[in-house]
Parts: C-alpha cells; structure tokens; sequence
C-alpha cells in the first residue's frame, strides 16, 4: 500500500481561470498556506530540488506536496518517502494545471493544518505559464545542459515567475552555458525575478535558496 | 535583410485535425516530398541536431526546413545560414502545430522542389504528441541530462515517434544516465523505435542517424 493517493483532477467546465485562481489564493491566505507553483522542462530537476527543499525545512515548516503528472506516479513515489504529506494529482493528458484543477488538488491533499504547499506542475515551459494555479509564488527551475538561450524562446514563464532556480551547477564545466547571459537576458524578462544559481545533486546554493523560500513562507502566514 | 521569412500561423477553425493530417500527407506523398516531425524538450538539442543532419544531407537531398516557436526566431536565424532554404512559424503562444498549422507553414515555405522538409516542431514533450502534423515521419529528441525515466513520465511522444534520438552522450560521464533503462522503457511504449545514440557536439553517432534518414527519404520519394 502506498502512502499516497492518486486523483484524477479534471478541467474547469467554466471559462474563468482568473477568476478561480483569485478565490483559490484568498482562500488559501486566509488558511494561512503558502502555495507555491514550481514549473520547469521536463528533466531539469524539479524532483531532485524539491527533495533537497523538504529536507532543509520540514523541520521548520508543515509541508505538502502536490506532483502533477499526465499519467505516472514516479515523483509522487519519490516524495512521499521522505515522510511528507504526498497526492499525485493526474491531468488525463492536459499540459497543465489550472486553477481549478489545483483547487481539486487542494482539497483533496487537505491543507488546513499546512504552512507551505508546494504543486509541481507538468513539465513543460509552455502551458503552465499561460494558467495562473492561484498559488503565491511561482518559481521555474532552468538546468544547465538546456542553455542560456532559454528566456528568449520561452518568455512568458520567465515573466510570471517570481523565482528562477538555475539547476545542474555541477556540470557547468561540460556545458557552452554563459551564466551572465542568462541572468541579463532572465532580467530582461522580469527585472524582479530572483535567481538562484544551485546544484540539487551536490547541494550547492541549496541555502540561499531555501532559506529565501522559508522567509516568504513565514512573513506570509504570520 | 534576413534570409528567411516569419509567417504567423493560425489554429485551424475545423476541428479535424486527423483529416487535415491524411490530407497533408497524402498532398506531401504525390510532390514527393518528405515531411519529418522534429520534437523534443526545450534544450535537448533540437537545432544542433538538426544543424548536424543538414550538414551531413544537403549535398544528396533538397531540404527546407520549417522552425516553430512561439514567438522568437533565433532558431531560423541559425539554419539559414547553412544555406538551407528556412522559414520560422510562428505559433502565437500556441504549444503545439496542428496539421493545419503545418499545411500553412509548408504553403509559404513552398516544397515543390524539395525531397525532405523537416518541421521543428516547439520544445515541449506533451502537446506536440498530441497533434498529428501530417508527416510522414515523427522523431524525437532526448537528452542525457533529461534523465532516462522520461518514457514513464511522458508515454505518447515515444509512442507516436518512429526514431529516438539520444543526444549528449558526450556527458554521460557526469549523469546518472541509464542507457539500457531508457531504451527498455521506450520499446515498451513503441517496440517499432528506431533508437540512435548520438552527441550533436562532437558528431559520434551522427552517421548511423543521417544514413538512416537518407534511407527512407529516398525509399519514399522514388
């Protein structure tokens, strides 16, 4: 038996994500939880980083993780090993979460006695950033081998996200990456994104991260 | 004065998309002309690749090619300068090309004369796999640092693709890379998968996926 469920969340039949996403966020901040949207390509380590995340501050906070997938349980597996509260939430093939869907999700997991929430969304740079989920942080994980030209062909999730994680340090060395480019050409995008160069494997930038992240949290429910 | 054109194109009205495929299929098959459907994660090595096929290829074969992306046009930028006749679709914030979407692209690029168009279609693994193009064949990029669990995580694209390409094995040393896990789980969902190892950046492997492609251009345009 896994300690996990799995729920089908289905699409909005109504036509107003903003709207769902609005009350989704006032709810939330009146239950004083912090949700967070994490968004990336496939591959670049959303799983990997999150796991480095709940293990730096599941000590501090009540964490609850939302993993969305087309139709796997892989990362949800993965997650719910670490002893945190874990739902798969499947999209029935649909690119993206949007804000009802992530209310479906919200529920199901139960997030009254939570302080942080955080929903990985499907991976992919396109969808995602077109739907607000109603959480109070977005965040995208660019890796490395991926390149530095990645705010120029995918704009809009670098202009909704609040915060850019620059995964896969470690193997900087293999790679034609140019880190001030991709920071100028980010910057372009969101003049307000914070950026966090880290490795998730090694470890490496995990503090600034997850210690900003902490500080958002905590100025937000108190 | 770049040499390439942009065309904005649109999402068909109609809502048979697999008919507009066998439609575009069938126009491509009688101009001998051979459509190939490019996909792939943001940053898996698309364009490179695609660099590295024209170059081993243009001397045999009349190639046009066709960039999708949603809004830039960095990628036509690249491969016209190759001398290959180019043009950048683009999208407008649409995730995928529809057939329709592909029939318009191939209009203005004109293929008359052409013994293989490739389309590159945009970087993301979900929506693209979802839509037939009308090609006549579907390959798809994977890369190293992706990780070899994506067949599990995003079963359709490995299903509807008739090639696989593994790029970036010139840093398998530095992932925790699985190349048997990877091609077990992709002959699960696809047991027909031509499955080619290659590295874009240092061009092992780039023969046995260039002849291959020879191959069945000209088995189907004689």
């Amino acid at each position: 038996m896994e300690n996990y469920r799995i729920i089908e969340v289905k699409q909005s039949i109504f036509d107003d994500n903003d709207k769902d996403a609005n009350l989704l966020r006032e709810k939330m901040k009146e239950e004083k939880t912090f949700l967070m949207n994490l968004m990336s390509s496939p591959g670049a380590g959303k799983t990997t980083t999150l796991k480095g995340t709940l293990n730096a501050l599941k000590d501090d906070l009540k964490i609850g993780v939302m993993e969305a997938d087309i139709d796997s349980d892989v990362d949800a597996a993965t997650i719910s090993e670490l002893g945190v509260k874990t739902i798969q939430l499947h999209t029935g093939g649909m690119c993206h979460l949007d804000a009802d869907m992530t209310r479906q999700g919200v529920t199901n997991l139960g997030t009254e006695d939570l302080d942080l929430v955080i929903l990985e969304n499907v991976g992919n740079l396109v969808c995602p950033a077109e739907f607000d989920t109603g959480a109070a942080m977005n965040a995208m994980i660019l890796s490395v081998p991926e390149g530095h030209d990645k705010p120029l062909k995918y704009p809009l999730v670098f202009q909704v996200c609040d915060v850019l994680i620059i995964n896969k340090i470690d193997v900087l060395p293999y790679f034609d990456f140019d880190m001030d480019k991709v920071k100028e050409y980010a910057l372009m995008r969101n003049p307000n994104l914070k950026i966090f160069p880290i490795s998730a494997k090694t470890g490496e930038g995990m503090e600034a991260w997850t210690s900003y992240l902490k500080e958002r949290v905590e100025s937000y429910i108190k």
